[in-house]
Order: structure tokens, then sequence, then C-alpha cells
């Protein structure tokens, strides 16, 4: 157990950092952001900024020699890079494991089906050829993905029946891709799980989230979906940490298809944007288990202190002062606003 | 208004200048600690520390340029350093006027009854023959307090019928005083209030409160208390900030006798220990509007989330991790542990 006073290394410095060096101060712990930007959001808040690349295997093992645990906030770490902070002996939470099949669409595709979780019908996609081949299984329509790094509807384009393959994979660069048919989906919902190295693991209530562009805009409490519904997406979600000796928070994403079956799109091994409302909805928010799970501290109960709750983004503006929107406001200290961007988000708890 | 991205010096780099800061970073500000300690709990969560004496008018000034707003989070700031932040033109929230009359006993107790806020009986003590005279007016019992710069019991005495006054006048090092007579209530409340520029104020539910050894122990809502009690004591409140021209958090604290009656104890013109609660039990806590205040933002609203809470400091101890105690723990980022430090404090809600 990382003690009182001790200290949590967290690989990344975007808003989930900044919102986990929160929760570890609360818990009267020290973070140190490790990344290569000189200013980011999350080192602001925290309690040290360690500057260096996620390939500078000797400034990682340096860094992860000052902490008690090292964590991240940022999928796209390079597996590599994990492997030496857990080289150095301290641990690695979560580990190299799970950001390799989390980091290749078609290794986290596989691992869904191994751990008994349905997902859309997919194919590897290496060539235009292949490409063509996939989309004509799934009757010319899908959504090509690129395997590695897209977030936020990066990286992936929706292909209909005019599409063509040569264009659509020169388009994502000619790389490595998967081809998911297209789920005809009546809502999108997603798990929070946490777990610790006990394998105590738990849930919050599930959250459905409305995308446009790609984008997460609102996440609610409660989803549309029946209770049976609700358990077998957090059974499901269970049953992949537990596969994956998984340490901290991660989400997985679900299509609920009509009739209520449940079709898993992908998961994110870190705190997740669908479940920003837990700090406030919560008795214990997304961002304080996570830490307590990779601190190996009991997890915090989750249960809403709401009847329900309703969380907006803020993307590519700023709310105006004089006109603060109701609710409560967290914005991420990013100085510059671009069309898209993350700039924050508003919690409202509702049926109070 | 202090723009989002702008910057909050405070002054005082304690548990609640940690509180304050995390609260700026929430709503995308950064906080700058001043204080002339090298490793404070706030330093470790502020986007920034500056390391200087509240008496270096240099350093002091150099600070107040470099935020849009100044405010506090220790009330024995010395009054000559709010005036010199406030000569830079950079707002001083709360100013030196509310930090003077917070700072002398004998001014404060004027201050209240001027606001028409009843207090206990008390007298001016500069001697032994001066405290001798007062307590045979209080029937030879009372408290003696020091009039400036006692907190949690320090600075203070009780004397009853056997008390000697030279003795007593003589142990609290013959400085000024002041002999309070006893008030034999019932139970102990405070408001908090906040207040901005515009003279828009708030406050929250009325909490009750527990000392013991002259230290708050627990805080918890509902007081038992009528609705017009809570009612007197919150319009005393507001009449007091506005009487103050205050900007910020203000706390009050009253005694509440037989029958009802209030009579005011003192004041803190800062964030206050029996307002821990209100962040995870309100919709909006006391240090996110307190930052709303000073940086002339709109207030946050401040009903209860809960039917109710209690909160209870954790003092000269830490807890024991493998057996955390349920509720939403805070812990202050103190490396030391003392006999009577605050070290944290444990937010329950009840009635769920």
């Amino acid at each position: 157990m990382v003690p009182i006073g001790g200290t949590i290394g967290i690989l990344g410095g975007g808003q989930l950092g900044r919102m986990l060096a929160d929760a570890a101060a609360k818990l009267g712990l020290d973070a140190i952001i490790f990344c290569p930007e000189a200013d980011t959001p999350a080192a602001r808040t925290a309690a040290r900024h360690w500057e260096g690349a996620f390939n500078d295997d000797e400034a990682l093992s340096a860094f992860a020699r000052a902490c008690d645990v090292v964590t991240l906030e940022w999928e796209n770490v390079p597996v590599a890079a994990a492997e030496t902070v857990a080289a150095t002996g301290t641990p690695m939470r979560p580990g190299a494991k799970a950001l390799g099949v989390a980091q290749d669409r078609a290794n986290e595709k596989r691992f869904l089906e191994a751990c008994d979780i349905p997902v859309t019908p997919w194919r590897t996609v290496d060539s235009a050829e292949a490409l063509q081949s996939a989309l004509s299984d799934f009757g010319g329509r899908g959504i090509l993905k690129t395997r590695r790094e897209g977030y936020d509807g990066k990286g992936q384009l929706r292909l209909g029946a005019e599409a063509d393959a040569l264009d659509a994979f020169s388009a994502l660069g000619g790389q490595p891709c998967i081809l998911e048919a297209f789920a005809p989906f009546e809502r999108e919902i997603s798990v929070i799980v946490a777990r610790t190295p006990d394998g105590e693991t738990a849930t919050w209530d599930v959250p459905e989230n409305i995308h446009r562009g790609g984008i997460l805009r609102r996440s609610q409490v409660p989803a549309a979906i029946t209770p049976e519904t609700a358990a077998t997406a957090k059974a499901a979600a269970v049953r992949l940490v537990t596969t994956l000796d998984y340490i901290g928070v991660l989400a997985l994403e679900f299509f609920v298809m009509e009739g209520g079956a449940l079709l898993a799109n992908e998961f994110a091994p870190r705190v997740h944007n669908s479940g920003h409302w837990t700090p406030e909805a919560c008795r214990t928010g997304q961002f304080e288990n996570h830490i307590r799970a990779v601190a190996g501290w009991p997890l915090g109960r989750t249960e809403l202190v709401a009847p329900g709750v309703v969380m907006d983004n803020i993307i590519g503006e700023l709310p105006l002062l004089a006109d603060l929107p109701d609710g409560a406001l967290t914005l991420y200290g990013k100085h510059e606003v671009r069309v898209g961007r993350k700039m924050g988000h508003i919690v409202r708890l509702t049926g109070l």
C-alpha cells in the first residue's frame, strides 16, 4: 500500500491527469506528472512536474524511482514506457498488458471476445483489397478505424455504399486498420469499473452517452435501459478487468441494440470522460477510486447521491462568466481554445 | 472579473489554502500561494508557490502584481500586508478593514454590536486589576482571551471562582485581553456566508458545531435549532458582511441559548472548518464560492444534496488505510502528525 503522504506518478499531463492529481491530493498523496510538454493542465495542479519524453528510458526510470506507484492518464503511453517503469520495481498500474491490448483495436476486439463479451462484426484490414473484401461481407458499409492511436473520432472513417476502398484506406494513411460493421444501435452506454490489486471491484451507475462528430457531448444517469441490461454490462466490465488482472479504473463502452442486447465497442484503460459526473454525483468519484486502486487502498462507495445526473462537455468554447451555467463547473486550465477541444464540463444533479 | 485562466493569489499555505487552490483549479484558474514556509500543504497543489515573509513589502508587491486578485486563508495576515497588496492596484479580497476588525477581539465585539448582533457580556482587560474588576462584574468567572492571535483554544483561559487575576493575566503574557462572561449555551452553530463585489450574498445550511478542548471536532447539519433561529443567524451574518463591505466567504459563530436566543462568539474572515462539509454535501462548497466571490464571478447554488451531513475532523492522527472510515476523506498533506494538529476530515452524508 502506498502510505499517506506517498507519491503517485502519472504518465500524461492532460485534464484526466489534472483530475487524478486533484484526487490524489485530497487523499494526502503527492502527484508527479511525467509528460513531454512544459505547460499542461495537470502540471499546474500536481505537486511536481517531471518533463520528459515517453521514450527517454533514463528519465522514466528516474521518475519511477521517485514514485511509490506509477499510473497513467493517456491510453497511448507506449507499452515500452510502462515496461521501463515496471523494471525499476515501482508498480505500474495499469500495466503493459492492458495497454498492449487496448492500443490495438484488433487485439482489443479479440480480448473482448475471449472474455465472452460480444462485439460488432469486424475484420482486420491491411490493404485496399482486404477492405474491399470486408466491405462486401458487411453489405458495402462499415466504419474503418486505424488499429492504433485513434480517439475522439480521429483515425476513423464511416464508409457508405459508394465508398472507394483504395481512397478510404489511403485516407487513413495505408496503415493497419479494422473494419467494423455498422451497429444499428438504439443508444450508447458505458461502464466505469475500478479494481484493486486484491481483486476488489466496484462499478458506478451506467451512464448513457451521446456523441456528435465522434466526440462525447453528454453522459446522463439513469440510462434508458432495463436493470437487466445494466447488470449484464457491469458483469461484462468486471469480467474484463478480472481477466486482464487490471488495477485502476477502466471504461467499457457498449452499443445497446433493439431488445437490449449489448455489443461492446471499445474500452479505455483509464478514467473516462463518460464518468466525469461521478465526483459530484456519487459518494466516491472515478478519479478518487482510481487513485485508491493504484495505491492499494480499499475502494470508496460508488452510489449516487441524487436520483439522476447530466454531464455536458464544454467543447471549443468557454462559458460566459457573467452568465455561468447552473451546475457544477469544471474547467481544465487550457489556455488555448480550439475547435473540438475539450475545455471543461458541467455536472447537473437532477431529480433532487 | 478575473478571466478564466487568470491567477488568484492566496496569502497563507495551510490546508485552507490547499482547498482554495483546488477550488480555483477546478474553475480553470491558477493559484499562487504566498507564505514564508518552504513546504506547505497548499504549495504542493497550487500552480505556483511564492516563498516570502508577510512583512517583506517588496516580495508582496511583486507577488500581487503577478495576480489578478489576492485573497487569504489565514486571518492573522498582517493588516499592513493586505495594504501593501492593495497599493499595487491588485484587489485584496477580503481587505485590510475586515482583517483589522477580526484581528482584535475588542474591535470584533464592538463591530458585531454595531451590526445589532448580540454578543456575550465582555470587558477589555489591560491589567490584572482590570481583570479583577471585570471578574467581579461577571460573578468571579469568565473566559480570558488575548485580544490578538488566538485560535483553536490557544491564547485563552477559563477562569473559575478561585482564579487569581494576576496569575491568569501573566499566564497569557500580560498582553491586552478581553474577559468574556460565561455563556451557558445549549449548543454552538455557525453561519458560512459568501458575498461578491456586487453585494450578492449566499449562505449555506447552518451547522451545529461540537468543540472539545477548544478545537472543532464535529459539524453537523441539520442543527437542532428552529427555522427561526437559523433565519436570525443567517440574517445577522448577511448584515455583518454587508456592513463590512466584505468580499469572499466569512464564518460567524454563535452560542444558542436556552429558548433559542443567539449570542455571537466570533467571526473568521475566511473559509472555515465548520464549512468543510459543504463541497461534498452542497451544490457548491465554501471554497468554490470564496473563489467565485473574490474573482467577481456569480456565486454557485448552496443547497444541500442530502438530507443531512456530518463532518468529523481528524486530529493528531491519521486513518488506517486497511480500514478506511466510511465517508469522503480529505487529508491535508501534512507530513508530520502532532498532538492537536488537524490532519484531515471526513464527510458523511446522512439520510439518503
